[in-house]
């Protein structure tokens, strides 16, 4: 739903009286400064009752004792492009993370590191951002820490964040549960995220309705699960892209999945930007698709659920899993060649996530 | 038990063959090298089957609904220091978060942020410490994730870490649990960890057996615990010191503290220290050292339970809390007079943890 986005020109509400202008040291000394920013800046944004407890950590009650936990830092530059932000690039990134593992995003940690001479207003707009973007998900922010490098040691904003979330599967869903014949569906266009960044930060005009796909994966998924239908892996596209996905997840199921090119959709401006600057589609990141796999016989009935989601409209078959060469991925083309598909070996984009 | 820690130089294996001998941007990249820098060091020092299962997350089983879940992120310098590094600090910073909320560790994800250029063997001598103490405490690395800033854009290594644990206390501990009457008591002296960090960065040389007092507390906090003591709160003591803590518990709680300045340790050579450089050792960084509100008919028992541990053999009652004015704490004089403890407002020392 890129039109229905915020953009970062929404959170026009200014930064609270009495906060410095910019990011100081002792914002990051455990003093008064911090005090203030928890007080004025993240309290008001994040505020409930595990936060407002002002303890080293979060008590909680979780629904179940299935977990999932996982983490990921983000170091995206530029810190704001067409679609979103640092912000909520941190918080849907790990939103989808624990929606890959089958489970319910709930309670989210944030860990700042700032770099000293940070406008204040910009870590405003990326907090109000989180905090839309969290409550989009219904996952609560109960846990954060703050620390501050000097000038020239950091890059404006670096964010963690750790989520955990609760099972929502009978069967584990894992790399290892892919079983041949299972078939690859994919949720949506891919590359969107990878060519926004870049051309935001070169300064490159493809188009003007180009925007990143960052967005939470969790209610699409937990739709998918809810349906019953047998979902045997799930892997959010980030960096690295379709390909390295594919690649990880055959090198651990231990068998080959094969794609074919022609299924596999890329937006126009996303295909023109890749035919300008030499890049295959494949390897560009991503940061609202996913992979699934499920068996053959539950695909169809899959894919129907998937596109009745504004987030999977575009969603499809795009290939399948044999017991054929233990790790291999290829991709037929449209012209019924096929070739290996390996991980990057350098780099295409640093920090895009 | 300072005199028991590993030294960095006990972590003599050499970095696997294979690996490049400096980060470079594509080791976070999520391509091949970020694989090899997981396949060849992240798994092999902190292997687990949750961690095994190269997911995007980690499925757990907790045993028991009631969790705490905690972040901190770590900017110290020098990485390297006597009696901890930036591993170390990052596991136990994070373990006594933990067990300041009561918690038994269990699980803890680390995110590294790594400046391009960065020595593969320093990196190599930060996760085998994170493993060695990882293991001492008990808690399993379950999920992780690597990226990379440009040269100058970073600062060697940064380190997030987040845990859960799971609760193992009737009663909340939380500052807001503190009652007049209550005793403060403190589990050992204090200033090491804060005083080391500067000699070694600074090049001083106080005293040669000066070293961080970093260490995990959540063995000397559940045999408290376990012992059935009524614990109304409990905080470590890290950047800010014992009279950040202090103050921020008396806000929290609403009621006045009052600490002498006789009963709290201080060790000769951090009071040496303290007299050259003019710091009061109450605002010096801990990692090691811890308050604990009890009702003051349970102090005594409670010293002696700290005692018996190695890291309590200095425990001590050294105040006590008040009705009196909401949210102050106050020092009472070896001389009778008494002084009102505020929080620092600038910083002491930065990129103390």
């Amino acid at each position: 739903m890129p039109s229905e986005k915020k953009s970062i020109a929404d959170f026009s509400c200014p930064v609270p009286v009495g906060l410095y202008s910019n990011i100081v040291m002792a914002h990051g000394g455990g003093g008064k400064l911090s005090h203030q920013l928890i007080e004025k800046m993240f309290l008001p944004a994040f505020g409930n009752p595990a936060l407002e407890s002002r303890h080293d950590g979060a008590s909680l009650e979780m629904p179940s004792h299935k977990i999932a936990f996982t983490t990921d830092s983000y170091v995206v530059q530029p810190l704001f492009f067409p679609g979103g932000d640092i912000g909520s690039l941190a918080v849907n990134g790990t939103v989808n993370d624990l929606a890959m593992c089958g489970a319910r995003p709930l309670y989210l940690t944030v860990g700042f590191i700032l770099e000293e001479g940070l406008p204040m207003d910009t870590l405003w707009r990326v907090v109000q951002s989180m905090k839309s973007v969290a409550r989009e998900s219904g996952i609560e922010i109960v846990a954060g820490d703050t620390k501050v490098v000097e000038r020239g040691k950091g890059d404006g904003i670096f964010i963690n964040t750790a989520g955990i979330g609760a099972l929502e599967t009978k069967q584990p869903i894992s790399p290892v549960h892919v079983r041949p014949g299972d078939a690859v569906l994919l949720s949506g266009d891919i590359g969107r995220h990878g060519i926004t960044i870049m051309a935001t930060r070169e300064g490159f005009e493809f188009e003007t309705d180009l925007e990143s796909d960052c967005a939470a994966l969790s209610g699409i998924v937990l739709g998918l699960l809810s349906e019953g239908v047998e979902v045997h892996c799930l892997r959010d596209l980030t960096r690295g892209g379709l390909a390295s996905a594919l690649v990880e997840i055959a090198e651990a199921a231990q068998h080959q999945i094969e794609i074919q090119e022609a299924k596999v959709p890329v937006p126009e401006n996303v295909r023109g930007a890749c035919e300008i600057l030499g890049f295959d589609p494949i390897y560009l990141a991503n940061e609202g698709r996913f992979i699934a796999f499920v068996p053959a016989s539950e695909s169809e009935r899959a894919v129907e659920i998937l596109r009745a989601h504004p987030l999977g409209k575009d969603a499809c078959i795009i290939g399948s899993v044999m017991a054929g060469s233990p790790g291999l991925v290829t991709q037929r083309s449209r012209l019924g060649t096929s070739r290996i598909i390996d991980m990057i070996s350098g780099e295409q984009m640093p920090r895009i996530c």
